[in-house]
């Protein structure tokens, strides 16, 4: 399983919380790492023996089916113990703090602990504390590190690079934490980004992170090579960022006439699960320049890098 | 385990959708590799590395313990890595379909979803974008051939026959998948059904099926080797399907003295889980006649059979 | 793993329902077998083989997210399949009894039910009528053997014995199952317990299980070992056990300076989950003289140690 030695060296990080803390590297390592991995997925046998006796824990405050499906079969393929918890964020209120959960889990010897909370911050608050490695699944609205991993996995199979792409981000930027840690992974990599979205959906000063911002979806569509588009959360509709959702589909949902005047190659990304209708036509979700099943592909090889690298070569 | 030889030969179907679509041929060779599968859980060491490597998704959109744990189980004990997934049919309202979940299981390189929803067809829908193979864990009123089969296994196992039998199927029918699969199934084997309820809970037009009607369950228990009992879902009771429950424990209950004129070796059976009292006391329910328990262990067995045929002959 | 042949000829005990039965001599042969058992944590490769193919549920009618994580932990670190059941005590009305769900799980050939209940006595019910083995998880406000095994674990590890010292239990008696169970494996071991909390959270006539009682926490502080803290259920306040919180902490929390008189290696124990602020402060939760994680990481080998009896010496 890929070259230990050279890689034992480079990698020294105990975590994975924000992309905005990886070197081009180490994103690269973890790349690079993903696909021997990938290789796993497509045997009969779909299992190595590389983290077995470990145990792993999903600690999901937020429910999420895939996510959660992903992170324990890419930790089943390496034969680790997995153990999930579904926490409700309200049972923190019944007195104990999020950090004693964490710390009575380590207790119990779990080597990696993969968290997804509603409030940003709480995987570095847990990995502050811990001896073991923090995964984080997603925190609030800013950083789900493994999709923007998986996302430039993905682009860089499909272009053989991802240094002088243009990528465009379309959506709910604001409250997107799958935008960000793209924009963080992206930019290290050399890739030009744009975002695109309704100007209530726009965090202000957001051209501070090195990205272009167009409020006009035609437009970015005629310049970049991967255009991915954000999951729009209905539930936040009532929040009044939106006139309507009819709106924002004709306006930044795509289809294939939008199409028309894009790059030959053009490549769709969007990290599920899809409304479609809104953010994108079913024939574009379904079409030829649809990358959208190859990012869940490629996520277990991701996460199965990620937990190889940061349980995988400890001795 | 059993003669492999043989068995990849004949069987060539991906999924177990309904017994329907199976014929006598296949029906018996699920119910012959099942009898190898039964000695695994009897052994002390319960595990055979047949699935090792493979991965099963259990997708319940209807709450449910025991067929959730039979299958898991099966899978367990084959090896497969298994994964839950307990969907609010909800759930599917936000905006994804159940085939883009479907997919994204796929995509994940999942070998088998094993499904269970209250919408009869769901299973097949599935089935038909899917490569992997999906098995109906039962679907609305329709289909629950699992539970048919492991029906079968324990009339074929205690008359060692099932050609010639005649069963009856008492109760709720209108409703109930496992009635639907069983008549199937046991047509197909040769077996008399004569069905037996309240006429408000009796289908119309059932008898072009096969099957005979009555609506006298003393008349009935004099004919049959096997008193097959349904649950009578409670929750449907606002319905007004019943006048009220003390009357179907009247007419269509089965206690003691009903049985007084049935056949000596007459066998009771219910898929479970029991409402003691109501379908049957707990007389019979604990009897020498119930096989009750069998069906249960039969079950795992059964799927055990249905996991090896639908992955572990291919190569 | 340990030294078999001395232990197969010792224990022959089915189940762990209550520290009420087990006898001085199994206790610590429990403790004995756990310490083998702690260092299999400890290592990189979290894993024996001991219960290979050894089916394992756990059905649990109470929500706990730490004591299943602590014995689905113990179990996969023992290689055994294990099946998580979260049943709601309400399903339990939709006609099926528990001894059913029971049966139904035995009929799977399941070896081990680890269950919990808010009712006290469900546990001895299932193992009265089940040939398998049930571990009692806690049941109503009678008894945790498992937890008082490895306080008692805890404990022994800390001090080298049990016997002569003099362990303090501070709290909701009434209601502590912890408790319970606790002073029966404590005075079998040879402790001295007190009891303290306030006259309305203490049950008449507790004295006849020989331990002492105070109101007074000051008082007891300067006497004892091991100062043993229970959750304070918040939920039962509204039951008018306890004027307010307020007064409780004030007169049942243990902080630094009530610590003041205290013996120079008294140590702090909680089941968990702590209400800091409650209880006890942060600075004892956290200090020197507190076992709290260590009573966690105990949890896991006790835990393994107690599979292992019931399962892993048959034959």
């Amino acid at each position: 399983m890929a070259d230990k030695n050279k890689k034992v060296i480079q990698w020294d990080r105990r975590n994975i919380l924000d992309l905005k803390d990886l070197s081009k590297e180490e994103i690269d390592l973890v790349l690079e790492t993903a696909k021997s991995f990938k290789e796993v997925s497509k045997r009969d046998v779909k299992k190595v023996p590389t983290l077995r006796g470990k145990s792993v824990v999903t600690l999901f405050f937020e429910p999420s089916t895939r996510t959660r499906a992903s992170f324990e079969l890419a930790a089943k393929r390496l034969s680790a113990d997995t153990i999930n918890i579904a926490a409700s964020q309200s049972s923190i209120s019944k007195g104990e703090t999020i950090l004693d959960t964490a710390r009575n889990l380590e207790a119990m010897n779990v080597d990696l602990i993969i968290v997804r909370h509603g409030c940003a911050g709480v995987p570095d608050e847990l990995a502050k504390h811990l001896k073991g490695s923090v995964v984080n699944a997603g925190d609030g609205c800013r950083a789900h590190p493994t999709q923007a991993l998986l996302d430039m996995f993905t682009i860089q199979e499909r272009f053989g690079k991802i240094e002088g792409l243009h990528v465009g981000i379309v959506g709910d930027i604001l409250h997107s934490r799958v935008a960000r840690s793209n924009i963080w992974g992206l930019k290290k990599l050399g890739a030009k980004v744009t975002l695109c979205g309704p100007p209530t959906l726009m965090p202000i000063g957001i051209e501070q992170m090195g990205v272009d911002v167009s409020y006009d979806l035609n437009e970015v569509i005629e310049k970049v090579d991967v255009l991915m588009l954000l999951r729009l959360q209905r539930e936040r509709q009532k929040d009044n960022f939106l006139p309507s959702l009819r709106e924002y589909a004709k306006y930044f949902g795509v289809n294939k006439k939008k199409l028309s005047k894009a790059k030959k190659d053009l490549v769709i990304m969007h990290p599920g699960p899809t409304n479609r209708g809104l953010e994108l036509s079913s024939e574009i979700a379904d079409g030829d320049n649809s990358l959208i099943l190859d990012q869940v592909t490629n996520g277990v090889a991701v996460r199965m890098a990620i937990l190889y690298l940061l349980l995988g070569t400890k001795t």
